[in-house]
């Protein structure tokens, strides 16, 4: 489902230099299962399962993939990159993988195994210190190559021509519910080229000050905001975009309000330059609503990184003192919530290069009216 | 997208009963984040992101969610049952975690919990015994009720229809790659009113002999054997058969083996009543493989536990010494893999009753040829 890169080279280099980071963090092995650090160094995304698969990364010497016998033919040994070590059925994984690790003073697991593997792991590895993986793999998958930007930028454009329907009222919305849009705009991010849907947040009204809402039987009305948050993993990369729409002719207060949400998310995008902090990024954005009087209606970060996971680092929060680098992407998504009322965010995919932030996200940003 | 029941008295009792086994195992707290149990106890599933929601279960007192504040609105507090502990973007949920779980010593953690947070909570708990929450909530699980069980029996009819629909020769096999044919079995998985495809295996001719093999571009040829897998989630329960058709006129080599399997998935269905050990329902259907010749060609076990989860306990495995129960609900699924020629599997849900076993899938058990 995904276009991981075929050409085992570009994996052996992304181990080398996960290795360099191990030695300087003293991490003597790295464990990764289901995730996305798995198929970003090996290709291979584990089966979200009860069998443990484990790509087992010592600092130095051979990496073992530890694998179901019966997921085995799904993937190929790839010399340099990872060796297979196929389990029955009758055996215990977690004793195959304690044993490739043993003497390992310092293990990094990844974020998304599942804490069972964990829990079964820690009796075999008393005293051992356990890191998060995302130490040492995550600074390489935030900086992107010309390969995963392109990736992005695709997936980015199929989520804008969906972005343009809507805008253009070929997205019917008054008198359906919010589950009914939710579900068309799932299948048109599908029918775009993206093999997965990963969120489809359409919040009417009131509804649309609650940031993570879940699409329900609200139905849309005329003379409203409806709030569409949605995106997909295309060929890999993830797309993620907001855009608000409104269900009749504007309302003086919600035009004020998109004015400055407008303003403070350029604000964001333009402060995403190479060498500024995540959180300069942050505070460019929350300035502007702050200085217009909305701050308290702004309650949560500007943005996350993006990339083979929907969220993943750099975040774009105060308290993020890293500076970004080139092919760092991230989204710049400020909102503005009124509880009872209305909210409104408006997001962008932004990438920071050293010609400044490059947008990944075209359609319009004003907030249409499709009355 | 779940059907939750709605009346808090449900969890309620849940939770009760989950008390009596903490306290029989000597379990201080328990934690559940992303995954089935969290929902089975309160309804809630969490959004699997980054964000940390985690239920706090003391053994004595009251539960508490802790709950990103932006997610916050998605859930309702219910008394009873829990209280909602929402925190902001800039505060550090594991230690919130920590605090609430102080003092214990046996802590029980949820199967899908994103390991990143345990690896966060080892530190504030030193000393402290992990273990998995699956031994207190799994029991209680896999001993669905009238309800539950309804809920797979639709999901099973849904799924069945398919089946039907591709012994008939509905859905068009020659010439289409396995791809195509998975994407037509996952839009239909929807339209027959799951909310998510869980998997659609589709494998042709001697990638049939590859279990869990992914679905590619090899096309489908005339005579040969299709195997397919499939199911989805519907109103929070999960579907699953494994039905395969012939291209052709079925030759003799592969209609005996499938005469074979056909006995050997009836032999475990019939041997899936109260009382009976999973190992023993598993040895039911291996023998009669066995006898035949083909043991070597029948590579995993039996089956698996099915409910809110695709896979869960009670897993039909050699090993397993867990009698049946009245409720426990589980696939039978049988299969011989000869490499490099062919593959073939057959697969029904049955749940153990005390008028033995349920089936709760219906098409055609048969190798249906579709040339």
């Amino acid at each position: 489902m995904t276009a991981q890169p075929t050409d085992p080279a570009i994996y052996v280099d992304r181990l080398s230099r996960i290795r360099v980071a191990m030695e300087e963090q003293q991490i003597d092995t790295l464990l990764l299962s289901v995730g996305h650090d798995l198929p970003y160094l090996s290709g291979y995304p584990a089966m979200p399962l009860e069998r443990l698969t484990m790509l087992v990364v010592p600092r130095d010497g051979d990496a073992t993939m530890v694998i179901p016998a019966l997921e085995a033919p799904r993937v190929t040994e790839q010399a340099g990159v990872f060796g297979l070590l196929p389990w029955g059925e009758t055996e215990d994984p977690t004793a195959i993988v304690a044993k490739l690790s043993a003497g390992s003073k310092r293990i990094a697991v990844g974020d998304q195994m599942w804490a069972r593997f964990l829990v079964e792991l820690l009796p075999h590895m008393r005293g051992v210190e356990f890191t998060r993986a995302v130490d040492v793999v995550g600074p390489l998958r935030m900086a992107k190559d010309h390969a995963e930007i392109a990736a992005l930028t695709a997936a980015g454009a199929a989520v804008d021509k969906i972005a343009g329907e809507l805008q253009r009222g070929e997205i019917e919305l008054i008198g359906r519910t919010e589950a009914q849009v939710s579900a068309e705009l799932s299948r048109r991010i599908l029918l775009e080229g993206h093999e997965k849907v990963n969120f489809a947040i359409v919040a009417a009204g009131e509804n649309a000050a609650s940031p993570h809402h879940h699409a329900g039987s609200r139905v849309i009305e005329p003379n409203e905001i409806v709030l569409c948050d949605f995106g997909g993993t295309m060929a890999g990369y993830c797309s993620d975009t907001t855009r608000c729409v409104f269900t009749g002719e504007v309302t003086p207060d919600v035009a004020e309000a998109y004015a400055v949400l407008h303003e403070a998310q350029r604000a964001g995008v333009t402060a995403g330059t190479v060498g500024t902090t995540c959180e300069d990024v942050d505070r460019a954005t929350r300035k502007v609503i702050d200085d217009a009087g909305f701050g308290d209606y702004f309650i949560h970060r500007t943005g996350h990184g993006i990339g083979m996971e929907e969220h993943e680092d750099p975040y774009i929060v105060e308290g993020n003192t890293l500076p970004l680098e080139a092919g760092h992407a991230f989204s710049v998504e400020p909102g503005i919530y009124v509880p009872g009322k209305w909210g409104m965010r408006l997001e962008d995919i932004v990438v920071a290069t050293p010609d400044g932030p490059l947008i990944l996200n075209s359609s319009d940003r004003s907030l249409v009216s499709v009355a």
